[in-house]
């Protein structure tokens, strides 16, 4: 039940003329349901890929503004595999006031009207507009062939999103994969939070896939000054980024990449002179 | 606002060596937030695509099981574009009895144990099980260019999740694109509401990317006996089809797919008679 891959029987099916259909055994990227409690109160409900669970716990709640690092945590513990029991420091109850965008309430949302990232976004404690981090274009093009390198299940399954936080020299701190994006974005940045890492200032998150206001708003919330994502970017997260001083790379593929916000970090890198030079 | 498509000023970087920083004018998918209200209650704030958003909120309530054809829908009023008010036939509140995922709740959840599917998933009005579709593999193996070919906006940002509804003969009936894999999907099953044709039987419903339990429930909700992905499903998207009779197809590419359950609808029609033979 907590494999990563899950060995299925699957019939492999090519058109009329070429091969026979195909009895084979597969492996498939595992999904189950993991639940999420603060003080006993169910918090939330994701569909994951099970493993660093507890990474992805912490990353969810710090994403989510409940807790800024490990002394906000007083544990988590896993319960029959599918349920994580979040204790916070003090015992305190689930904030509430800060779940409104959980919550089915009656108040007016906000949803409505010009300002609709003011309503829904979340305030990060760090403010990444700051971060001096200089990055070249040829340290951000080298870094999805290592997040691939090191993406185990993906190679097995082809059906797991990847994130990876990287050094400004472009070394890899810490991978993650799950079949859901926001998941493995959680899980790298719980990482962070528990060996108390937080904000991650000078770091690139990568994503194997495209950026979404989602992903660019947990970047954010772990201070994280850069996203650079292999696909597309949406235009919120583009708006959110340029609002944040925040660094958005997308289309990072191959030898070039789009610099959407932030460019001055990328920039002045390519200026930076050859050996030799 | 409400464009599916928003310009934005970016700068196309190469690695040193090749060509100068180049700035220039890129299209993003827009992605904004959509309220969906039930008698002016709030029930869900997602992140989508603007357009087809009657056809986005008609196929979140069918999905949902909130609804099950136009008949129980008076109707949907967009407001201020981000806003989507519903009135339930005869004016009906929300029916939260069959809302227990939405809420959070402090009764036991069932996410424990054995049955995590048990827990999560939702009754389909529609047994696919019995549903006498048959396909061959070359007719599967046509849709993915016919859904890329009616896909517009992607051509132009490369941002977009894709979803469509095939006839037996793999005429695309209906194709819907959004940031938000889920909500391509809601579109599409909401554009069948809204023309009172669920249950979509006999039908195929094609995903762009990988197919998760998500998808694979919507699909149940709708009626359709065929879920084709063009990437990886999950395990538990691979374990509810087999339990309920859906036939679920995964990396159809090219000239070949993976059936994951329910092959004797393609294993069928691959034993077709050729032409003349």
């Amino acid at each position: 039940m907590t494999g990563r891959t899950a060995r299925r029987r699957v019939l492999r099916v090519s058109v009329p003329g070429r091969t026979p259909p195909d009895a084979r055994a597969d492996l498939l990227a595992v999904e189950e349901p993991l639940e999420i409690r603060v003080a006993g109160q169910p918090l939330s409900v994701t569909m994951r890929t099970p493993g660093d669970d507890l990474d992805l716990t912490a990353g969810f709640l710090a994403a989510e503004g409940i807790i800024a690092g490990p002394a906000e945590l007083a544990g988590i513990t896993m319960c029959a595999g599918n349920v994580a029991e979040v204790l916070l420091a003090g015992g305190l109850p689930l904030p509430l006031e800060r779940l409104r965008r959980h919550f089915l309430t009656s108040s007016a949302c906000g949803v409505c009207g010009q300002d609709s990232i003011e309503s829904i976004r979340l305030r990060s404690r760090y403010d990444v507009s700051g971060d001096p981090l200089r990055i070249t274009p040829g340290t951000l093009a080298a870094l999805p062939d290592r997040l691939r390198a090191a993406q185990r299940v993906f190679a097995s399954t082809g059906g797991l999103h990847a994130a990876g936080v990287f050094s400004p020299g472009g070394t890899l701190l810490v991978m993650r994969e799950d079949v859901g994006r926001p998941n493995a974005v959680d899980k790298v940045i719980g990482w962070a939070v528990r060996r108390d890492r937080l904000p991650l200032a000078g770091c690139v998150l990568l994503v194997s896939g495209r950026a979404s206001f989602e992903l660019t708003q947990k970047a954010l919330m772990a201070g994280l000054p850069v996203l650079a994502a292999v696909s597309a970017p949406s235009s919120l997260a583009a708006e959110l980024a340029a609002e944040s001083g925040m660094t958005l790379v997308g289309f990072l593929r191959g030898a070039s990449m789009n610099v959407y916000a932030g460019a001055e970090r990328v920039a002045a890198g390519a200026a930076s002179p050859a050996p030799g030079g």
